[in-house]
């Protein structure tokens, strides 16, 4: 394979250029210090160099397989290959420069006495062949690893904090953003049963499993590690098998069911992580007043990032609706980003969820926001965020890969791995199947089975618990969980997401599925067979009614009544919804714009039924197979939506029937 | 002022935030250390957040000045400003947690011996209240600061190599990438004397004044240090002026030079202190030798870099010809953004100067690449570095406020300061009116008294100075510099972006013109007044004859005829272009899709005389005050320059007509 040779040539040049770089002979004596933050420097670029490589190697691969029409290997997979390939170099080559160190011990009268390692050691160094005495001062990093680290290795492992900080906010932003809204929430209450009852039950079961098995055996893991382990690996990873989804086309609820679960069992294996981690600070056991004490700081955590996300995204309305941003659009494509990026931050700054702020912050921006940008912004803002998405996700999983080889705080407990395998299964199995039939007692267009084995099967892991698992490394127990983790993604994402195309086409589930047809036709119909085809076409217009609730229809009237003419520059105005008596306000409340526009279906939040991307599909690499020559700003703008739009906008006939 | 108002504000929340994060209580003594990382990562996201609220604030407040029609203050102003007021709140609030430290000293029996402070230190440290030791890994930081750091103070306080890897490269790229190539290579020669010999002369003479005065003052700073701050504070920055300068639509010649000079000062500059800085290596004083050495230091390293760079931007145009990645716009895109920045961090890693590598890797991106990319990933690629532009370049400046304040290594040297403000001023005469005389000599359209007026009041210090002084601050001296070239950079932002409007308007500068019309008719003179009013329309052809040096002929010449049929998908062929003996290569080299298009004005070199951005200009927030409704698809294709493409591709006549 000219793409597997390649990488191996690139990868050995890379790293025989950085044995040269950190070989380089050093000058004089006094300039030392230069000298060393030169070394750093190069050291760094070339670091950075390697991913950069391994991205463009991926890049190119990718081109290659799909010109082939070879579908037996996913980028992300792809990139995960790649970044054990260069691990394993970087970590058996020849370098075997050490980074130095020298035992310290406190200096006499040192009057430091807190119960804390000191933030910082100042260190005074006599130079050996001078009389100079410099003190310097070194960081805290964390317990010394088992083994020496060469430098190239400890570089090239690089922060967990850029890891969660910069890139994984772009790839979730990206997935509110794009979300199918329609669908997803045509299917609001599977994707809500399945992303908390079902995470939490696989997250229990899979502690319990583990717990279980390594008592017998004998292991030293506390309950509260296995139960972390539960948590962090029942995060779902959507962009493996979604990017596969969209590529053939297949059935549009499948992909909502698939989508929404694995984005929000993300967020609600994040906060029932540092659930279970503060939890496991006040007590090594199991308390009934600190279990919920545990459900409360979940329940409080989960609502209070969505409300932290969801209100900045109506500020970012505001602030486009209020202002002429529109006719400056990079001033209004910058201040799209940073207000996007500053959800996330303050949430984490908050000791909240970072993740579940920005999801529901990209949801907000799409609903609203969109449609007060300008064109080009409505352009650029999604072919940025596809950009960045693509970049993060595959610099994730190449990073991933390199770190199985790299990374100092590995532990290797072979029974641990199998259990984690097994219970996985299990722990998918039963939050899929048993919740699934459940939904299907009160649901109208059930879930069929082939479904069903569609969704066991997507519960690759990816990014997500692999953070999580990278976070802390302080204790055993966490180092052998992050090197079960690594080893489950890596296993996962290559061999299910190369098997995808093969089991969808086993189990016999739509493919190349028109949206609409899907949608008001074949609902959760098979086209060649399936258990579920009773339940057919005359049943779909029931379903709606009886898929929302109450509160989610209530929602939606609430949305179109007062949300959208508040937040957004479309029709009908605050002045047509809201009663007589508040016509002064209402009157303060809508622009100009708003009144004079006509009523122009491009302006109604054309989102709704149409993905954002280069091209028109969220992984949208494949989309130009139909439409090459079409430019984006035809393919995306959802004219084809002006139909269901119409229907939305008569205030009185909306009662849910496209939120 | 709305916007201050509300900075202030929102400053002042921030800190507090900070403050409360800092302040919470720990729990219980065991998790002490997932504690102190999860302090860690609150207090790296609140920083970043400080920095996102800051550019948030920018860009609202940019809009109300745009709005208002004030042009007294440039967003790059807005930014210093912004952030020098939140870096003195940070100081100077309630907040005084200083990170805690503790002294050592090498343990009995260390053997470490060599003649480098060691990389980590092993710390055993006993808790206070318990039993257990445990021994703690600290890294490198540098010498101990002189006043005590808080930890915000520290946070907000971050690493000069992300400033260089990672903020600096795209506003670079963007440069080069953004680069009106026909009035840049018209004015070539004057530009590479601005910048080579007038940056040389800039260097010596700030260096040998500031040097001198020192020296009468008794100041311990040597010979090449003053000549270090000569360099990098000869390095100035086209941010501010040429946001304005396209704003009010000035005249394309001077905007070329002013252009031309600051990007490629900024290289020069850069290449100069790095060849000082090792010359400085080798002695303390002054060797012919060692002088001679560093020319050819400098030479080596600057026509490695623009090799490098050439090279990458070729081989990103012959990948984008010979494979359809075109098919994949996303993918195209990812493979754009990842060789462009692979080239800076090869010359990087390669000890070379990545600025100077990627600046001519824009230039061949846009001269070649750019034609074989998708149309999609024209405006994509477009758009992403514009914005990443702006956002850099913002950041950078909110930074220089902030770090005013905050930074640790800052010395304020009084004499120092006012004697580099006296000598940049010197050294920019020196710079700019010997050098515009000697020019004058032989060129035919000359410069202008006024345009060299503007010339010398566009010496601005930006991005690059700050980042070259903050590189190092291990010494006394190199402290001074830093703190001096803040200053300055704060000062001339400021002061002269504020004031240029008015200076436009007192040397009868002017303003909206159509680049054409000035171009072939009053290349050169002045319409209000001026001493240039003499050389006119008449000799308007016969200069393109005499600026064009037999070098740029020749090399023009074989652009057309065998660069761009190779590297692009434009016609004519390679055919075409080479004789018959070459028939089999020529056809191996040519793709289909070259062959079977037409004459497509739309792919040849697009970019020639059309900027790229958000609506078509490169700091085009204002562009779109002529054409708001105008999609940026239909904008910036540079439909108009047709006429001119259609002469640069009949081979025999383009003789360096338009390169």
């Amino acid at each position: 394979m000219a793409g597997g040779g390649g990488g191996g040539f690139l990868a050995i040049s890379v790293v025989s250029l950085l044995n040269y770089v950190i070989a380089k002979p050093s000058a004089g004596t006094d300039i030392v210090l230069d000298e060393k933050a030169l070394t750093t420097h190069r050291i760094d670029s070339l670091n950075i160099l390697l991913y950069t490589f391994l991205l463009i190697l991926t890049v190119v691969t990718i081109w290659i397989f799909k010109y082939r029409r070879a579908r037996y290997l996913h980028e992300t997979g792809l990139a995960v290959i790649y970044g054990l390939i260069v691990g394993a170099i970087l970590r058996y080559s020849g370098d075997n420069t050490s980074l130095s160190h020298m035992r310290v011990v406190a200096a006499t009268g040192e009057g430091y006495k807190e119960n804390v390692p000191p933030d910082t050691l100042w260190f005074k160094y006599a130079y050996a062949n001078s009389s100079q005495n410099r003190t310097y001062a070194y960081t805290f990093k964390g317990e010394i690893p088992e083994t020496l680290e060469t430098e190239i290795v400890q570089k090239a492992t690089f922060d967990p904090e850029i890891f969660f900080n910069i890139l994984l906010p772009p790839i979730i932003f990206s997935a509110g953003y794009s979300l199918k809204r329609k669908h997803f929430f045509k299917n609001l209450g599977a994707i809500f049963t399945f992303a908390f009852l079902g995470t939490t039950i696989s997250t229990f079961v899979v502690g319990g499993i583990v717990h279980g098995f390594l008592y017998l055996v004998g292991s030293s893991m506390t309950f509260i590690d296995s139960l972390l382990f539960g948590a962090l690996i029942s995060a779902t990873d959507p962009v493996t098998i979604l990017a596969i989804f969209s590529d053939l086309h297949v059935d549009v609820n499948l992909y909502a069911l698939v989508f929404g679960e694995s984005v929000l069992n993300d967020a609600v294996a994040i906060v029932l992580t540092s659930a279970i981690e503060s939890y496991g600070g006040t007590s090594g056991g199991f308390e009934t007043s600190a279990f919920f004490l545990a459900i409360v700081n979940f329940l409080w955590i989960f609502s209070m990032s969505f409300i932290i996300g969801s209100v900045m995204g109506c500020l970012t309305a505001i602030l486009t609706k209020f202002t002429r941003l529109k006719d400056f659009p990079l001033l209004e494509a910058a201040l799209f980003v940073l207000m996007s990026y500053s959800t996330f931050l303050m949430a984490e700054a908050a000791d909240l969820t970072g993740i579940v702020a920005v999801l529901f912050c990209g949801i907000c921006q799409a609903h609203y926001t969109y449609n007060n940008l300008s064109t080009e912004s409505r352009i650029n803002t999604k072919a940025i965020f596809e950009l960045l998405n693509f970049l993060s996700e595959n610099f994730i999983f190449s990073y991933i890969g390199v770190s199985m080889f790299t990374f100092a705080h590995h532990k290797w407990d072979v029974s641990f791995i199998c259990i984690a395998f097994i219970a996985i299964i299990i722990g998918r199995f039963m939050n899929i199947y048993p919740l699934s039939f459940l939904l299907n007692i009160g649901r109208q267009p059930k879930i069929p089975v082939n479904f069903m084995n569609m969704l066991f099967f997507s519960g690759l892991r990816g990014a997500i618990a692999f953070g999580l698992a990278i976070r802390s490394t302080n204790s055993d127990a966490r180092k052998s969980i992050l090197t079960t983790t690594s080893l489950i993604v890596i296993v996962t994402v290559i061999l299910c997401g190369g098997l995808t195309t093969q089991v969808l086409s086993w189990l016999g589930i739509p493919v190349d599925v028109n949206d609409d047809e899907t949608h008001h036709l074949n609902q959760f119909q098979p086209i060649r067979n399936g258990p579920g085809a009773e339940e057919g076409g005359e049943t779909a217009t029931d379903s709606n009614k009886f898929e929302k609730a109450w509160l989610l229809r209530i929602w939606s009237q609430f949305d179109v009544r007062y949300m959208k003419p508040f937040l957004t520059n479309s029709r009908p105005t605050l002045l047509d919804t809201t009663p007589l008596c508040c016509a002064p306000l209402a009157r303060l409340l809508t622009t100009t714009e708003q009144l004079t526009q006509g009523h122009n279906p491009l302006n109604d939040d054309m989102l709704d039924d149409t993905l954002i991307g280069f091209g028109g599909v969220r992984t949208s690499i494949d989309s130009s197979r139909q439409n090459v020559t079409k430019p984006v700003y035809d393919g995306d703008l959802g004219l084809g939506s002006a139909g269901s739009v119409a229907t939305r906008v008569s205030v009185a006939g909306s009662r849910g029937q496209d939120l």
